[in-house]
C-alpha cells in the first residue's frame, strides 16, 4: 500500500540496510520523476552538519528530484571530509537517477564525529535505487529510524483548485529534540503544484507552530531539518497564496503536529505525552516561550513522571521563560481541574490531580491573562529510561 | 568550633527542628551583634517568592541584623498570605532580638506553593532565638538543607588595611540549580566593615564568575539568592573600593566557588563533578553561554554519566549556545587530551576518554580561538537518581 512519503503521485522511496548500522536499515531514498519545488527549515545549532549544508546549497541553485537519507552516522564535525562525503552522496544518487547532483538533497542522523562509511554508501546507493517503489513509503520511513522505537509517517489529501491532491509525510526523532528546528528529519512530500516562495513560508509557519514547539531533552541537534517538495503531478493551478493554499496548508498543519505529537510520544525513555496550552500571553511569541520552557523543564517532566502532584514546578518554569506574566493573573489548569490562580493554589484535588499525572496524556493549560497570544508545545516525561539510553548511545 | 557563618566575629548562629519536615532541622537563625552593610543577588525567575520581596525591600530600607531562614516550604506561589508570612517571620525574630522587622532578612526553600505551617513558626523561631550561639554555624548550615546530602560551609581570612577579618559562608543546594540567581541559598557573614555600594558590586561580581554558571537541572528556583552581611567588628577601615577590597574580593570568589562546587557535587543523583572551561570566546559574556551550554545538556550529562565518549554532543551543546563560534577554529579537549579541531575529530584514544568520564572529576576544555572571553562553569551528570529523586518530590 502506499503510504507515507510515497503517498502522493509521482514518488517512489526505498529503505534498505547498507552496513551503517550492524542490522537494522540504514539508508533511505526519496524519487519524485518530475523536479520539484521545495523548501526546508534547518537547526539554528551554529554547528551545521555537511548534509544540511549541502542540502541548503542545492535547494538554492535547483528544482530537486530525490532526497538520499543515512541513520546511524550524523556526517557532522567531520571537517572538510565530510563536506565532500555528503556531496558524494549526491552524486551517487544521480548517477542512478539520471540527475544532476545538485538535484539531489542529503540528510545523515546518528552520532557526531565519525566519519562516513563511505564504502557502504557506494554499494548502498545503487542498492537502494534498485528499490525504488511506489509502495515504500515504510520501508524509509523505517530506515531513517535511529533510537526511535516506532515507524512516524502519515498522509492526507486535500482539494486546491478542483483537484484532490495528496500530501504525504514521513519523520524520525526520539532524542536530542528541541525547539527551533533541529530537533529531527522531516519529509514532505506531495503532488500539488506549488509555487516555491508560498511552500517555504507555509513550511515556516507550520513548523513554528509544530516541531519548534516540540521538546524532548532541551538539546537542539546539528543535524535536523524539515523538508517539502511538490511535484505537480495533480495538475492543479500553482498554489501561490493563503487564499489557494488554506487546503494543502490545513493538511500541512496537522501532518506536522501528528508528527509532533508522535515523536513526543517516542521521546527516549518517554512513559507520557505532555500537552501545554498557554494561552492569554501578551502576544504569540510569549505564549511560545512559555509553553517550551514547561515542557522543556526538567523538574516538570520528573514529576509528571513520577505523578507528583508538584504544580509549583509549573509555576516556577513559567516564570523563567521569558514571557511577561503578573502571577496573580495567572491561571493554571492540569487535566482541566484549576489547580492555581490569584496568586495561590486552589484548594485542588491533588489525588486528582496525582491520578492525571500517572496517566498516558497529561495536559497542562496555562491562561497568562495578559493578551491573545496562544500556543501548543509538546513533550515527554523524564524517565530513568532517557538516562540510561543517553549514558550509552555510542557504546 | 567556631565554622561558616559564625566564624567571624559578633555572629551568632542556630539551627533547629521546629517542625516543617517531619524530623529533620528546618529553621535556622543568624544574628550580628552589630547592625551590618548587606548585599544580595536573587533568582531572575519571574515568580518571586514571598520572602525574596519582603527581604529585597529590607535590604532598601535598613541595616539588617539578622536572617530567619526556613526550609521544608518555600512560601512561593502562596499570594497575598505569603507575604503576610513572610513579614510575621521577620516579627517573630525581631521581638526575640530587639531589632525592628526590617532589620531582619527572611528565606524560605522547599516544596512551591503550600501555606506556610505559621503555626510551626510562632513556636520555632523564640526557639531558634534561645539557642544561637558563636558556634552555631554547622547547625544554621544543616537546617537549611533540602535534598541536599552533604552540609556545605567554609570560611576564610583576609587582610583589610592591616586587620585580619573573617569571611564565613553555608549555602545549600542540590536541585532547582541553574545559572542566574536562583540556583540556591547561600549566607556570607564578615567581621570587616564594608561600604554598602561597594559590597554589592563586589557580590554580583563574584556571583557571575560562580554560582551564575553553575547548572544541576537546568530550572531556576523562585526563591533563591545569596546574601552576604559586614558588621564592622574587625575594626578596619571600611573597604570601598577594588584597591581596598581586593583581599575580601579574593576570600569572596573563593567561597563562592567552594560553595558552587560543592553543590554541583552534590547534584540530585550526580555521582562525578563536570567542569567546563570555556576560553578564547570572543568576549566573557560569550564564554560564560558556552560553558553554561554545556553543563546543563542533558545529553553531555547523560553521557559522561554512563562513561560514553560521546564527544560530539558536547561540540553541538556548544553550537547551541548563542556563543559567537566558527567550527574550524574549535579546539576541544576532555581529561587535557585534544579531542576535536580544526573541524573534526582527532584520532584520539577513545578508551582513555572513556577512563576519564568514568572518574569522579571531568573536565572539559573549549577553545574558541577567537578571543580573550574566558569562563568556567560547574555541573553534575545526570542520573537515574536524579529522576527518581525528583519523580516523588512532595510525596
Amino acid at each position: 500500500m502506499s503510504t507515507g512519503v510515497t503517498a502522493a503521485q509521482g514518488w517512489r522511496a526505498a529503505g534498505i540496510h547498507c552496513g551503517i548500522k550492524r542490522s537494522a536499515p540504514d539508508l533511505a531514498l526519496l524519487h519524485s520523476v518530475l523536479p520539484c519545488t521545495a523548501a526546508g527549515v534547518f537547526t539554528r545549532n551554529t554547528v551545521k552538519a555537511a548534509p544540511l549544508v549541502i542540502t541548503q546549497l542545492n535547494l538554492r541553485q535547483s528544482a530537486p528530484s530525490a532526497v538520499v537519507i543515512n541513520s546511524g552516522n550524523a556526517n557532522a564535525c567531520t571537517g572538510s571530509q565530510g563536506l565532500k562525503d555528503a556531496l558524494l552522496m549526491t552524486k551517487l544518487a544521480a548517477d542512478e537517477l539520471d540527475l544532476g547532483p545538485a538535484q539531489v538533497l542529503v540528510c545523515s542522523t546518528g552520532v557526531i564525529g565519525r566519519p562516513m562509511p563511505m564504502d557502504r554508501l557506494r554499494e548502498g546507493i545503487p542498492a537502494a535505487a534498485a528499490q525504488l517503489s511506489t509502495d515504500g513509503g515504510e520501508a524509509a520511513a523505517r530506515a531513517i529510524m535511529t533510537t526511535d522505537t516506532r515507524l512516524k509517517f502519515g498522509e492526507a489529501t486535500f482539494d486546491a483548485g478542483g483537484r484532490t491532491c495528496t500530501l504525504g509525510v514521513m519523520a524520525k526523532g526520539s532524542g536530542m529534540i528541541h525547539p527551533n528546528m533541529a530537533t529531527m528529519l522531516a519529509f514532505l512530500t506531495t503532488d500539488a503544484a506549488i509555487e516555491q516562495e508560498y511552500l517555504g513560508a507555509a513550511l515556516r509557519r507550520a513548523a513554528d507552530d509544530t516541531f519548534n514547539l516540540l521538546s524532548v531533552d532541551g538539546d537542539t541537534s546539528t543535524n535536523d531539518m524539515a523538508l517539502v517538495m511538490a511535484n505537480g503531478m495533480a495538475g492543479n493551478q500553482p498554489i501561490d497564496s493563503d487564499a489557494t493554499g488554506s487546503g494543502f496548508e490545513a493538511a500541512l498543519r496537522r501532518l506536522c503536529d501528528d508528527m509532533s505529537r508522535e515523536i513526543a510520544r517516542d521521546g527516549e525513555g518517554a512513559t507520557k505525552v505532555i500537552t501545554v496550552v498557554v494561552s492569554g500571553a501578551r502576544d504569540a511569541a510569549d505564549a511560545r516561550l512559555g509553553a517550551r520552557a514547561v515542557v522543556a523543564s526538567n523538574l516538570v517532566k520528573a514529576a509528571i513522571h513520577g505523578g507528583d502532584p508538584n504544580w509549583g514546578r509549573i509555576v516556577s518554569a513559567l516564570g523563567n521563560s521569558g514571557a511577561a506574566m503578573i502571577l496573580d493573573r495567572v491561571t493554571l489548569r492540569i487535566g482541566g481541574v484549576p489547580i492555581f490562580s490569584g496568586g495561590s493554589g486552589l484548594a485542588a484535588d491533588l489525588d486528582s490531580l496525582r491520578r492525571h499525572f500517572e496517566g498516558d496524556e497529561v495536559m497542562i493549560e496555562a491562561d497568562l491573562g495578559l493578551g491573545d497570544g496562544r500556543a501548543r508545545a509538546y513533550g515527554c516525561d523524564l524517565s530513568e529510561g532517557y538516562v540510561h539510553i543517553n549514558a550509552s548511545y555510542t557504546t
